[in-house]
């Protein structure tokens, strides 16, 4: 039985964590917030799933929960930081908020980022633009887990793509997918289910597409969107691809095999070409293109001839993107954030060895 | 039998069509450039295989071959284009120039394109950036063929993405691929060749999964890569969306199943949103973000890492997006362009309807 909790005592305590590590009250609140907001749209694995892991990474010494974030170079559209390996969490939040800042005065702002490590879900990081009536987008590379068209080793990370743009009366349209056929969050769930997982979503360490959700686990690799050669996989290794270069070719951080592993019991690749993980973040005016209301009112005239598609079948209307996590933070509001009792237990835990407050209010 | 032409013999009846219909002598040369960019580099559904349909368009007054392009709105680093109902291949070709002089300026430049007619292949427009250093980017949007996850109705074109990125020794990435599991040409040929496709690629009218290559044709639909929800269709649809929103959305140009349809007989959506078809173009100098010759030095790293990744097969490397296309180029430089006797007997005609001397030195 899963557990649930309010968003305010989440809060609190998360933000208990990154404090007892040392970051400072600001970026304690960032990192919560974009941490929790993961948990909040429904995508678990990028949310408290993963705290205990950050703070493995601060123990090991490769997250810095003091960081000076510095800009390397840039130019009025455009700018390298580095993120002293602080959290990605919070760097990504600053570079989000500086590639803004250049969107206000030239129109659009392109902040590529080294040195830097995991910053949780994409969306997160686009969705700021949306209250600057901005079209947002955010990428980030990872480490290795996915193997290119005809590769039998795994290269890219699943290196995920989020695109948010802002509508007038309509909510606004939020893409943020990985650059795979599926997550590994959704093999690690049919693993602990006992569940097959359907052909096309990984191949085994002699390059099989197989069924078994313990596949990846076992050597494996997950596969590029399009899943094999016939269906487009090289349309999913050009876009991982993509995002490698432009979160860590632009910006100076590692790419490819030689991203830094996120689990900290893995060791660091060696000769490794740049500095830490790297991300891409960008920001457009949309008034830098047409005027505002022309293009809010046109953008609702796009989601509702879409969310008016024919459907196959008439108990499931075509969608837009962000529909699906909009939907969970309505009942998350609702009802309170549900945890898995895994990551319930590993929070406990964490809160004994750092001294901070477990929480006492559990809703159900 | 197909039959062999030489570049400069192909260009020079190509631009003499292009003239004969009003074209500027520069006009003439860039339309033609990119229309035999995609024959030269085997995409042969988007060159010379297009050309009697650009004249149709033409004749029916959608193309203005004698276009005033206009920017009608720009900052510092974007801009939009009225194409005054060119052919896209030419304002397309214009668009990309004003980005990359916005991108000499402040870094990067994104020029969104309305009142455009088909640009060609994407990948020629990108592909410009190259020699300037800088990354390119072009997509566009398409008459409706796609039905969304979920969808029966066709509401999006297959809506292609390119990416060029410069590398230094090594030939550059050149990404350029539609939003779909495939192009629709690969059922023109499956049908031609009367074989079934693969499950993945269609849906029929009543929105099941079918293998005939005729199912389109019949009514049927593309899907967008991915193919199916359980393989990450919806990443496909948000792709495709993306590159409808930032081409048209942002320019003024019309949208999803309002997008003005390339054969000239098929009559005009009705309550069209916007004005023809919708491009959006992109450029980045590479040393906006680090200095020149570090970036292209770690492409070439990344490029050799990939192309020596262990493949599953030894016949069968990994490759670098771009490498099948520049195959084909170096075998069209040594052998001549190949056409298929369809496409020959369709310029003949065309040739005599326009009086425009048709090609005497065939190669084989």
């Amino acid at each position: 039985m899963n557990q649930k909790y309010s968003y305010a005592s989440l809060y609190k305590f998360t933000s208990a964590v990154f404090k007892k590590i040392g970051c400072s009250e600001d970026d304690a609140a960032i990192a919560s917030k974009v941490l929790l907001s993961a948990d909040f749209r429904g995508i678990d694995s990028h949310g408290l799933a993963r705290l205990s892991g950050y703070i493995r990474l601060w123990e090991i010494g490769r997250v810095n929960a003091k960081p000076q974030i510095k800009i390397v170079h840039e130019t009025p559209s455009t700018a390298v930081m580095d993120g002293d390996r602080g959290l990605g969490l919070v760097v990504a939040h600053h570079a989000m908020e500086l590639a803004m800042q250049k969107a206000e005065n030239v129109g659009t702002g392109w902040v590529a980022v080294k040195n830097s490590n995991h910053f949780g879900i994409a969306g997160y990081h686009a969705m700021m633009a949306l209250e600057h009536d901005m079209i947002g987008m955010a990428m980030t590379n990872a480490s290795a887990l996915v193997a290119p068209t005809f590769s039998l080793e795994r290269m890219l990370g699943t290196n995920p793509i989020a695109v948010a743009i802002p509508a007038k009366s309509e909510p606004a349209f939020v893409a943020d997918f990985a650059t795979t056929t599926v997550a590994n969050g959704k093999l690690e769930v049919a693993q602990r289910k006992k569940q097959n997982i359907p052909q096309g979503w990984a191949q085994d360490k002699e390059g099989n597409l197989r069924t078994e959700a313990s596949v990846v686990k076992d050597g494996g690799a997950l596969l590029p969107l399009g899943g094999d050669r016939e269906h487009g996989s090289h349309k999913g290794y050009a876009l991982g691809s993509i995002v490698d270069i432009f979160s860590a070719v632009l910006s100076g951080a590692s790419y490819g095999p030689w991203v830094p592993p996120f689990p900290a019991y893995i060791p660091m690749p060696q000769n490794m070409p740049g500095e830490g993980l790297g991300h891409f973040l960008g920001a457009m005016r949309v008034d830098a293109f047409r005027p505002k209301e022309e293009f809010l009112s046109h953008m609702d005239n796009w989601i509702k001839r879409f969310r008016d598609a024919k459907p196959i079948d008439e108990k499931q209307p075509v969608i837009i993107p962000g529909d699906p996590e909009r939907a969970m933070e309505h009942i998350y509001i609702k009802e309170g954030i549900s945890l898995l009792e895994p990551v319930v237990e590993d929070l406990q835990i964490l809160a004994e060895k750092l001294e901070v407050e477990w929480i006492s209010d559990i809703i159900v």
